[in-house]
């Protein structure tokens, strides 16, 4: 949050406005109702979750991105290739949320009919929050995994500079009646997000985090520009993996392209997996439900420091689902004031105050 | 290396001699030929590379785990789910190297087939390095990803006490000329080997690596028992989500079983998971080889400290591998001892001094 922020308090905004919102801006801006629909629906998930950061706070970012002709607002989606298990979809620079969601629906159908399913996505755009595709898939009784590709963003260990990108990876299974075990978690050992938070504060961050723009390691907030991976070479060899098995798969290299390379003039694009499994086909459904109730009470019941709560993948954004839908989304007035001017500028009805 | 082995030089041996005395050991423990070759490829493929912890200093405990019923000499081996793309395999508490490479021709075979393939294992034993399969399934032009799951050795965030296994992750893709690139690494922030070495050794640890067995923090060598998991949350989420998509996925819970409960009586044994992905179906393998490599070059090619090398998942233990396939193995005199005597009292001809 911003100085300003601070002093003046968020404003409370109901999921169904900010949704209807949210809709509103990509119909205005050539999407399908459908489409729309669905982007809102990813973007105000991750409000929900307490993911601000994948929230709404992103939809001007999308709009100016569709503007410039990176976001395809009416993409022709297609299936390049085709097996039992798996597709690989042409995403024709969809909205990543667009991509995602037929992507997982698809390894799900191919999931339901040989056990495993894989979707491969080229050429979409940022995939936004991959825990809503591989929480979708748990709700329909599916383990899945979802990962993307994307520029360079994150130092590779050893390097004095970007070569990774913070890479997400999303795993999420069904769990018992406190639902599903959700991990979304980027390879990065801070955030960008929480490194723009750092330089708002202007607190020091500690040694370890990220480089400045010339590479140098700093503990100073305002030069923060390149995180570090975490745990040095495992963080920054999975994101390394995860662009050969996403991007360089599906013959869309993004790294290769970028690496070393002046950020100028360089076109935000993604590629993403996703893998769906029916766990149906390999264990009892309901067993399984009580296996994960019993590991999860097993290890919240482990000795902790007072004061301390034991956490489980997911369930902190569980918690402030619950909270926010009953409660609504506190939205820092900068972002309230950033929508209502491009309301505004696209001439759609403003965030409703309820 | 104990105080003892840092006087007295190793001894050098080559892999062929390592590889039919590790033979004729699981052949008079009464495996079958054809599987004490498999255990004693994957178990000398570790020393070729290296990672000396998983080579044949783990041949005595496999012993002593086939003379206390743990390990399976004769399993069953059988396929109890089949689909178009996957298989769930009984692996009858098989030594983990047959189960698992069993389970990477199965979910290859599955993969040329329908694109992707997946095999789940149920009940084997210790898997051994996982990049010796997913390194495998590289060579025949496959994207492979292995997990295994097991018992609580590591620290789930924020508990003081073991919740989750140090699970090891590996992926591995083709390369151009330069070969695969296999990135092979454990959920730990440091090996429990390396905590052993340390112990040895007497230097101290850094703050963040390990817990006593109290719980406690520690940074000396001498108590440090529990390994804390890679970056907090993510590495202990990562090794919750392995078990959970690996032993709950086949119905055979090893946390929930072991959590929170005395190690004593508890019997060893692992779950995992292989999954293939048919480069071919997706994009052309020549090209997929030449935009690794181009990748690895730009990542090599990046600024970094004078005296640092950029290094690739994989590539300091394909160097040693090529070094160590010419020059031999450098055992440690305590390792080659323990081999001699358990030969002498097996009654197999002793490791040849070639």
């Amino acid at each position: 949050m911003s100085g300003e922020d601070k002093k003046t308090p968020p404003i409370i905004v109901s999921a169904e406005a900010l949704k209807r919102f949210t809709r509103d801006v990509f119909v205005r801006m050539g999407m399908s109702e459908a489409h729309a629909t669905t982007v809102a629906e990813v973007v105000v998930w991750a409000n929900l979750r307490g993911v601000d950061s994948h929230g709404v706070t992103r939809v001007p970012r999308y709009v100016e991105w569709i503007e410039a002709g990176v976001v395809n607002p009416r993409p022709d989606i297609s299936v390049v290739t085709e097996t039992a298990a798996s597709v690989l979809i042409e995403a024709d620079r969809a909205a990543g949320p667009v991509a995602m969601t037929t992507a997982m629906e698809a390894a799900m159908r191919k999931a339901r009919d040989t056990g495993v399913g894989l979707a491969l996505v080229r050429a979409t755009t940022h995939t936004a929050a991959l825990g809503h595709y591989t929480q979708a898939a748990a709700h329909e009784g599916m383990a899945a995994v979802a990962l993307a590709g994307s520029i360079p963003n994150m130092a590779y260990h050893g390097a004095l500079a970007a070569g990774v990108s913070t890479s997400p990876i999303s795993i999420a299974v069904p769990g018992g009646s406190r639902g599903p075990v959700v991990l979304d978690m980027a390879t990065g050992i801070v955030s960008l997000g929480r490194l723009v938070q750092a330089r708002r504060s202007g607190q020091p961050i500690p040694e370890g985090w990220a480089l400045d723009q010339d590479g140098k390691p700093t503990t100073d907030p305002r030069h923060a520009e390149i995180p570090l991976p975490m745990a040095g070479p495992k963080g920054s060899g999975l994101a390394l993996m995860i662009e050969l098995i996403t991007s360089v798969l599906v013959s869309n290299p993004i790294l290769a392209e970028t690496v070393g390379k002046p950020a100028k003039g360089r076109r935000h694009r993604q590629n993403g997996l996703v893998l769906a499994i029916d766990i149906a086909r390999y264990s009892d459904p309901a067993a399984f439900g009580r296996e994960v109730e019993r590991l999860v009470a097993a290890l919240k019941a482990l000795p902790h420091e007072p004061g301390v709560e034991i956490l489980i993948p997911g369930e902190r954004g569980a918690r402030e689902f619950e909270q926010r839908s009953r409660a609504g989304i506190p939205l820092p007035r900068a972002t309230r004031d950033e929508l209502d001017s491009m309301a505004e500028r696209l001439g759609v009805p403003p965030l409703a105050r309820d």
